[in-house]
């Protein structure tokens, strides 16, 4: 049972904490880890020292990089254009958009985004360095990709007022229908705001 | 990115090992763990080693108890009936009705289940130790707490086959209604088995 088996209460625990993982959820995988013994608790110990060893966030973008790759291939790829500043809020939206394609500009991850509910405030986004990058380099637009939630409005609302001195477009994610939907399937919020944005043909 | 950044794919491989776990969902588990670095890596590291060193599954019924409680409490509880076996598929169905109560009886995980698709046979399920159960102990009913999909479908009459020859009653879960739920809701195959089942007032 759960309860009174503490190794396993406490990765369940941990494993909760990884996103998209409820508690339900991280119960059966640590149920799976603790049944199947040997292999995969090994192999995970493995790769999880390996990603410890090997991996950090870029200093610059925020992005997994190789420790020996700091700043990482996006933000030193000369192809790139530095004009161009994609703002997001987690380095796996990095590897989402760069694997839709089409965006050849420069990330910049916020770590987070405001979540008073969380305790997650202004300083524990990193603005400061966002400013920083804005100034040093030729920025000439800041598209801020962020949801469409109340925790992203509320950031993107914030980071509009810390920019609004800085002679740099801002811009954010275009919302609407997501592709291969229905009309039927979308929510009156999405069908409104698709609406509002509507594109001339 | 994904690609070219091994420690990272690996670790998500791993992950996608896990029950519930698809290959996007690992991936977003595997960068946050590269992002946050240090303690929650330690601490699954840690956790991960404590289950191996101290869990495994009980030699008899097959559900996560300590290492040096083998047969598990559930096995060796004298209050709990032994003429009830209750089969299920895992060792995490144990917990799930446990948590749900009533039942007083001892288990038996297969620790799978039929599964041509995957590779799990005959041979993978705990089959002959659940014979030989049957036999020594004075079990009077078999309950096979398997779900309804295709695969426990299969199991299901596996089972009541190589049973067949036993003096024990066989049974399987009630299908119906779930609780809690309205009739707009069900699908069809759910409503002809609940109006199959259905019980007298």
């Amino acid at each position: 049972m759960m309860n009174g088996r503490d190794p396993l209460a406490k990765l369940a625990q941990l494993l909760a904490k990884l996103p998209g993982v409820g508690r339900r959820s991280a119960e059966r995988m640590a149920l799976k880890l603790a049944r199947d013994q040997g292999t995969l608790i090994r192999d995970l110990v493995a790769a999880l020292g390996d990603v410890e060893a090997n991996l950090k966030a870029c200093s610059q973008c925020g992005s997994i990089t190789r420790r020996n790759e700091d700043p990482c291939p996006l933000c030193t790829d000369a192809r790139r254009d530095d004009a161009l500043l994609c703002v997001v809020e987690d380095p796996s939206d990095i590897v989402l958009i760069e694997r839709a394609g089409g965006f050849r500009g420069r990330y910049h991850s916020l770590m987070g985004k405001l979540s008073p509910m969380k305790g997650e405030g202004v300083e524990d986004l990193r603005i400061e360095a966002l400013i920083k990058r804005i100034g040093d380099k030729g920025v000439k637009e800041v598209i801020l990709a962020l949801g469409s939630d109340v925790e992203s409005d509320a950031t993107v609302s914030f980071l509009r007022q810390v920019l609004a001195s800085k002679k740099v477009v801002i811009s954010r994610l275009a919302f609407g229908i997501p592709a291969g939907s229905e009309i039927a399937y979308s929510d009156p919020v999405t069908l409104a705001r698709a609406l509002e944005g509507r594109t001339r043909l």
